[in-house]
C-alpha cells in the first residue's frame, strides 16, 4: 500500500517547501525532494498545488439526537463529506442524557462510529454529577482514551449544568490530566429571554437571536474561564461566535491563563440578517446556537485567529433538513439546533484567510489541523506532515474555484449557510490513512474505514499546567 | 429651633465658597455670606474650616444577626459613632432568612431601628424566590419607600441567590423602578475551595482570603453585571474589593450600562498581609467578605474612584468583638464575618484621597455622600447643602489630626482595623436634623433621633433607562 | 433691570425641582418656589418648560482666518446664532502664525471679538516655542485670565507643534497652573498621506478622511496624554472623534490621571459617508478636521459621553461657505477645513441624548454647561443655577420640535451638517446677562453685549494635581 | 564531517520525541530512532537530554562603539560565550552616524564580524534620512540579505528618528518587504527628564530609570505601531520591558496588525530596586535603556510570552566592564549603556519559564530560536530540527544545575546582572555547524567559524500583509 505524491509544495504548521511524500501502510514513510517511487506504488500528481495536513473538525455532531429528531448526516455520509473537503478526522460528543452512565453513552456512541469512513475522536459530555459520573471519567480517561469532557452552559431542564457540577467536573479533569470543554452561554437568561419573548407572540425564527444575545454568551464564558482560573485547569471554550466570548478569552490569556477557543466557520462568514427572512426554510436553516451575530463579530472573530486567541476552526456539523427544522415553524425554540459545514470549512478558511492576506498558509494548516491536534493530544499523528505520521493529507490547489451549494455538496442535508459563495482553494485530492479518497470530484470514501483515535491525558501544556500548580503551594499542601 | 454655621467655607459636590449656613426645624433655610443669626439662634463657629454634608454611609448591618451571634454595634451605638465621625445617615440591610417573608423582615429590622440617633433607610436583600417575594417586593416599592433589593452570590446553603432567583428579582426591579444591588462572590466556588482547604488541615484565618480570591469576586460581578445588561436595569455593586471586579464595571459603564459600584474605606487602605500575623485575634479582626487584598488592588481601588468608575464610599459596617470572633478559632469559615469602620470612613478618605490629591474637596462630597444620596434617591434631601435640603452637616478641620484607636473610639467594638493611622483632616462639629450632635470631641447623640428614610423608586437615572428600554423594541413590544 | 422666570422646572447639575428664579443686574438672585416679582419686574413664562444654565460652547473659531479665508461667522453673527440656540457662553481660539508674539496675536483677538452677542474668553494656541512664548504665556495666565493653552499636533509646516515645543508648553502649564489642550492628530502621518492621495490623483473629498484615519488621531491622542502623564499636568483633548483617541482617554482616566475629552455635536451624529457624496458643495461642507467617522465610532462617542470619559460637548464652530469650500475642487487639502453647528448643538445633545435614555436631563446640563465651566473655570459664575452666578439662562421646551435647515438657521452660512434633522427640545427663551435675548423666535442679540471673561489658573483640580506632584518627590526635590 | 547525537529526546517547536539525529558538513541529515552511525562518525551521547535548536538571540551589539567607548565582548569573544550557554546564531546591529553611509557602516561591521565563533547576521540602524539612505536600504535588502531595518526613537541628538525619517523609512521597508524594528523610548521626554535630573543634582544611578519611566516607552510603542498600522507594514519591538509597551502590542494584535515584540532575559528577571544600591558599580552595572522596571513589570512580561503576545528572547547583549562605566560616576546620562546575558539568556528562560510550567518544551524552543527564525527569514535553515537544517543544535539537560557568575562565565566583562543565581536546566553540549563547540564546560569556539546569514527579503506573513495591502484600494491605486 504505497502512495507517492509527488511534485508538490508541502505547507506544515511551520513553513514550506518543495518536496514529495510518500506513504506507506497509511504512514508517511519518507519527505523529500524527487524521492524514488517504490514498485507498484499509487502516483498524485501534485505539481502546482500544496500538500497539507488532512483537517481535523473538533465539533461535528453526526447523527446526533437532538430536540426530538435524528441529526441527518451520520457518521459515514458526514464523514465523506469532510473527505471532499479536505477534512480527515473529526471529534464528535458523546452526550449523555442526564442520569445516563457516561459509558453506556459513550458505548452507543462508538457502535453509531463504526460507519466513519475518516478517524475519529470523542469528546464526553458531563451533563449532570455524581459518584458515577466522577468514577466513569476516570474510566473513560484512562481506558478509553478520552482526554476531554464538555459542559454545556445552555440547554436549561436537559442537558445544562449548573456551576456545582461544572466545578466538580473541572476538578475530576485536573486529577485526570483531561481537558474541560464548554459550550458557553448562560441557560437561565437564555430560558427567560425565550419565555419573554414567546409571551409576546414572538414565535419566529428572528427571535432567535434575541433569545441568546452576545452578552449571555460573554458571561458564560467568562464564568467558565474564571472557574478554571480558580481550580488551576487549562480550558477550552468551543464555538467563540462574538466579541465579548473572545475578549473573555483574550483578557486571560493576557492573564498567562491556558484557555483555547475554537471558532466556527460559519461564524466567522455569516451575519444575523439571515434570521430576518421571510423564508422560515431560509431562517430555520441558520438556527444553531450560538447563533450568526451582527457584522462587526465576524471582524472580531478573524482579528482573534489572527492574534492566536483562537487557535482552532471547526464548524458544528449538525445536520437537519428542511421538514425537521419545520417542527419549529410556530414556535423558535422547537427548531432543532444545528448547520453543516464540514466540507465547506477547509475552502472558506483558505479563501477568506489566507485569499485576503489574513492568514499566511502556515496559519491555516495550525487552525484547520495542527492546533487542534496538540490540544487535543492526536499530534504528531495527526495534524503533521511529517515522517511518522498519519498519511493523512489533503493536496490543495490554491488557483482552483468552486462555487458551494446544497445543490453539489456530499453532506446529507437540504440547505448550505455558505449557498453561493465562490471560494478558490480546494481539495484536490484527499487522501485518508495512505488512500486516495477524494481525486478530483470522486469520492472514494469507505464505509467503516475509520478508526477510533484513542488519546491519552496530559499533553505537553497539561504537564506545565500540572509543575505550575505544584508551585502554588496551598493548592496541594498535605 | 435655629442653628447657625459661621464663617467657614462650603463645599458641595461642585465647589466650594466662603458662605454661612442657617438651619431651622432640621433644614437649610439660608445659605449666605454674613447672615444675620435668629435671635436664640445656635452659632457654631466654623471660621477656618469646611462645611459639607453629613456622610452617607451606604453600606451598614447594626445588630445583624450572622453566623451564630449578633453585631454588636446596634441602630444606637453605630449610628452615634457614625455621628462622631461626620456621617448622619446610613442605608442598612433587612435580610430575611430564606423562606421568610420579606414584609416580617423588614417589620422587625424596623423595630430594631427606632432607637438610631441618625437617619437611616433600608436595603431589602431578596435571599430565595417565590411569588409572595415578588409581591412583597412590590408593597415595599410602593407603600414602604424601599428603591434597593440586595443579593447576595455567595454564602452557598444560606442566603445565595442563584442565577434564577437573580433574574427574576431584577426583572422585579425593573417593573418598580427599583435598583438591584449584589454582593458578588461565587458562591460555588467559595463552598468548594473551603472545604479543600479544611480538608487539607488549613483552618487558620491565613485560609480565608484563599478561599475567596479576586477571581470569585471578579466573576460574579461580571455574571451580575452581564444579567443586567441583558435584562435591562442599571446595577450597583456593593463593597468591589479588587481590580478584577473594577474592571467588570469599568468595561460596562465603558459600553453605555449604568453600573454603580461601592468602595469601601477598609479595601482601599488595608492589604491581606493582615491574615498572616500569628495573633489570631488580630488576624480574625480582619475576616470579613470580600477579603483584604494584595497591594495592587488598593492602587487600582483608588484609581476606578478618581475615574468614577466606582461612585460612593461605604464600611460594611458589622461589629463582632474578639469573643465573637473566637468562634472560629479552629475553623476559619466560622469567624464572623465583619469590621468597623463608620466613625473613621470621612477622615481615612480626606487623609488618603484628599490629602494625596487624588480627589479634590468636591469630589470627597460626592463620594462621600452626594452620589449616594442621588443614586439611591435620598437627594437633594441628603447630600446637598442646598437651602430646603435636611440640616445634616459637619464642620471639617482640613488641617487637625488624630489617631485612630479602639481605645478612643466610640464603635462598640474592640478592635479597629485602622488602629495607629494618624489622619489629619476630621469632623469638629456635626449637626444632624439641625442639631449639634458632635462637637468637639463631645458626643450628643439621642437615642431614638433618626428617622426612617423612605425612598420613591425612578431616580432621573431610571427614568433614563426606562426610555432607552422603551426604544428597544423587542423587548416591551405587545 | 429685573427678570423673574416662573413656573419652571430648574434643571441643574445635579437634580432638578420646581422652582422660579429671579434675576437682578446680570445675576441670578433668588431661586424658590412661588417668589414675587419685584416692580416692573420682566417676566418670563416658563410653565411646562425646563429652566436650565445657558450652553458653553467651549471650541468655537470665530472669524478666523484659516487656509488663505476667514470664517464667516463673526463674533458677532457667531454668537448670536448660538444664543437663538441657548448657548450663552463661547471658549474661541487666539492663534498666532509661527513666530507671531503670543500678546499681539492675544490683542488682535480681543479687538476681534468686542462686537460679540454673548460672553467669550480665548484659548491661546501655542504654534512654536521660544524665550518669548514662555514668557508670553505668563503673562497672560497672570495679567490677562488665559487659563488654557491650546496645541495642534497636525498641520505640518503650518501651526503643528513637535514634541519638543509640546514638552516645553506643557512644563510652563504646571507652573502656571494652567491646562494644556491638544488638537491630536498626527501631522507627519497627515502630511504624508495627503502627498500619497494627490500622487494618486485622489483630489476629491472623499479622500479627505483617508488622510486622517482614526490611528492618526489615536496615535496623537495618546502621545500628548502619555506626555502629560510624565510631566504631571492635567490635559484636555479636543473633537476626540473616535474610538482610538476615546480609548486613550479611558485608559488614562482608568489610571488615575486627570484627563479630560471633548466630543463635537457632529462627530456624534454624522458619520463618514458624507464625503462620498458626488456633490461637492454637499462633501466639501462636510470637510473638517478631524473627519466625521465610521458609524461605530458614533455609538463609541456616544457611550463615552455616558461614562464620562468625556466630559464637554462642542462644535468646533467655524463656518465656510460654498464659494470659499470651492477653493479645494481640484485638491482636497486646500478645502478650507470647519462645519457650523453653535446654534444646535444643544438641541442635538437633547434629541439624542435625553431623549433616547442616554442622558439625564442633569446629565445633559453637565455636558453642555457645567463641566466646561469647572475646567476651564468659569464656576460657578457659568454653568449653574446658583444664587450668585451670572444670569445665563435657557428655557428650554422638551416636547416642542424644530427641523434644522440652513434656510432658517442664524448661522452666517450656506450650509448646515444637521439639514434636515428635526429634533425634539429647543430654546424657547436665551437669557444672557439677565437680558431676555432669544425669546419664541425673536433673536434680540445685541452688538457688543457679550463681555470677555477672565478666568484664573488653579481650579479644584489643579490643585489636587499640585498637591500630587508635590509628593512625588523626585519631580520637585531641591 | 559526521557527529551523531544518540539517545537523546528531540524537542522542536510543535513536540517532542525519542530520536537521534544524524548531522553531515553542517547539515541535519537524518533524524530518527536508533541511527546508525556512519564510520568515523563522531558520537555525543545524549541519554536524559533533550536535542533542540541552538539558540538564536536576536539582539546583540558585539564590540559597538557607544557612548565614547566600545563594547568588551567583540565578536569573538561574545559568540563564544553564546555558544557557552547553547546560543549558535546571533543578529547584530549596523548603527551608522547620522550623516554616514549605511554601506559604509555595513561593511565595517561584516569587517568586525568575521572573526565570530558563530553565524551572525545583521539588522542595519536607519539613523537619519536623505536620498542616499533610500537607495542604500534598497543595496543592502536586495544584494547583501539585509531584511531588518532598526530605528531608535530615543537618544535624542545623536543616533534618534524623527516621525518624519520612521514614516520614510517604514515606507521604504513596504516597498522593500522589509521589516521595521525600533526602539521605543520616546527621545525628547527622556532628554528633558535628564535635564531636570541633573539640574536638581540628582546625578547618581538611581535617577537612571527616572529619566525613563515606563510611559515615556509606552507612547513610542504606540507610536511606532500605530505609523505601520497607518503605513501598513508589520513591525517589531525590541527590548518590551514594560507592561505599556507590551498593552500597546497586545491590542494591535488583538486587532488583527502584525506587531511582534522581543523582551529580554533580564527584563523578565530583574527589578528597578538594583538602581538603589549605593554601590556605584552594582548599580551603574545595571544601567541599561529600557532600565529595569517595578516587579509588577516581570509579571506582566511572563504573562505576555505566555500569551504570544511576545514571540522572542533576546539579550541586547552590549557589555562595558566597570572602567568603561565608571565615565558616569557623576552623570548618570554618561555611563555608557548596556548588559551582558548572552551566555545566559537559554538557562535563565528554561528555569524560569518551562521550571515553572510557564512554558513547555516546545514553547521555550518557539522563543528562544524558531520565532526569531521565522520573523527574520532565517527559517528552516535556523531555528528548527529538521532534515537539511544548519547543525546548531544544543543538547541539554534539564536536570542539572549552574550557578551564574561573572567569576565563571566566558562574556569579556567583569559583571553579570544574574549574579549568584542557580539554574537548572543547561547545555551540556552545543554544536554550531556541525561541530561540538561546547561540551561538558570545554568550550571549543573558533575564531572566524561563523558565517554571515544572508535573509531574503519576504517571508511568509510579508506576502500576507503585501496580500492584503493589495486589497486595501485607495492605497496601491493608479
Amino acid at each position: 500500500m504505497n502512495l507517492l505524491i509527488r511534485g508538490g509544495t508541502v505547507v506544515d504548521s511551520e513553513t514550506s517547501y518543495r518536496a514529495d511524500v510518500l506513504c506507506q501502510n497509511g504512514r508517511i514513510v519518507a519527505i523529500g525532494e524527487d524521492l524514488a517511487a517504490p514498485t507498484g506504488c499509487q502516483i498524485v500528481e501534485a505539481g502546482g498545488c500544496l500538500v497539507m495536513p488532512g483537517g481535523i473538525d473538533p465539533h461535528t455532531h453526526m447523527q446526533l439526537p437532538f430536540m426530538g429528531t435524528i441529526a441527518s448526516d451520520d457518521f459515514f455520509s458526514g464523514t465523506a463529506a469532510g473527505i471532499a473537503g479536505g477534512t480527515t478526522s473529526i471529534i464528535d460528543f458523546v452526550i449523555p442524557n442526564p442520569q445516563q452512565s457516561l459509558m453506556e453513552a459513550f458505548n452507543t456512541w462508538r457502535g453509531w462510529a463504526e460507519k466513519a469512513a475518516g478517524d475519529y475522536a470523542f469528546h464526553v459530555a458531563v451533563t449532570w454529577w455524581d459518584e458515577t459520573v466522577h468514577r466513569d471519567m476516570g474510566v473513560l480517561a484512562t481506558e478509553h482514551g478520552v482526554q476531554s469532557f464538555k459542559h454545556f452552559m445552555a440547554y436549561k431542564n436537559a442537558i445544562m449544568c449548573d456551576d456545582e457540577a461544572l466545578v466538580n467536573s473541572f476538578s475530576r479533569c485536573i486529577e485526570l490530566g483531561a481537558l474541560p470543554t464548554v459550550h458557553a452561554e448562560n441557560g437561565e437568561l437564555v430560558f427567560q429571554l425565550q419565555k419573554q419573548l414567546l409571551d409576546k407572540g414572538m414565535t419566529g425564527p428572528s427571535s432567535h437571536p434575541l433569545s441568546r444575545p452576545p452578552a449571555v454568551e460573554g458571561e458564560a464564558a467568562n464564568r467558565a474561564i474564571r472557574i478554571a482560573e480558580v481550580l488551576g485547569t487549562p480550558i477550552y471554550v468551543v464555538h467563540v461566535s462574538c466579541e465579548e466570548s473572545l475578549n473573555a478569552i483574550a483578557r486571560a490569556r493576557g492573564e498567562g491563563q491556558r484557555v483555547f477557543g475554537e471558532v466556527l466557520a460559519g461564524h466567522l462568514l455569516i451575519d444575523e440578517s439571515v434570521y430576518q427572512s421571510e423564508d422560515f426554510t431560509f431562517a430555520a436553516g441558520h438556527v444553531m446556537s450560538p447563533p450568526f451575530r451582527p457584522k462587526h463579530h465576524q471582524d472580531a472573530l478573524w482579528q482573534g485567529l489572527q492574534a492566536g486567541h483562537l487557535q482552532t476552526t471547526a464548524t458544528d456539523h449538525c445536520c437537519f433538513c428542511a421538514p425537521q427544522k419545520a417542527a419549529g415553524k410556530n414556535d423558535f425554540t422547537k427548531i432543532p439546533n444545528g448547520c453543516a459545514g464540514i466540507e465547506d470549512r477547509m475552502s472558506v478558511l483558505w479563501h477568506y484567510g489566507v485569499g485576503s492576506g489574513r492568514l499566511t498558509p502556515s496559519e491555516f494548516v495550525r487552525v484547520t489541523s495542527t492546533n487542534a491536534a496538540q490540544i487535543f493530544n492526536l499530534y504528531p499523528r495527526k495534524g503533521a506532515v511529517r515522517v511518522g505520521a498519519d498519511a493523512d493529507l489533503v493536496v490543495w490547489d490554491a488557483q482552483a474555484s468552486r462555487t458551494i451549494s446544497a445543490k453539489t455538496h456530499h453532506q446529507n442535508i437540504d440547505f448550505n449557510v455558505f449557498e453561493g459563495r465562490t471560494v478558490t482553494g480546494i481539495a484536490v485530492h484527499t487522501i485518508a490513512n495512505g488512500k486516495l479518497v477524494w481525486t478530483d470530484g470522486d469520492l472514494r470514501a469507505e464505509r467503516g474505514a475509520g478508526r477510533y483515535l484513542p488519546r491519552a491525558c496530559g499533553p505537553a501544556y497539561a504537564e506545565a499546567n500540572a509543575r505550575r500548580l505544584a508551585q502554588t503551594s496551598w493548592r496541594h499542601q498535605a
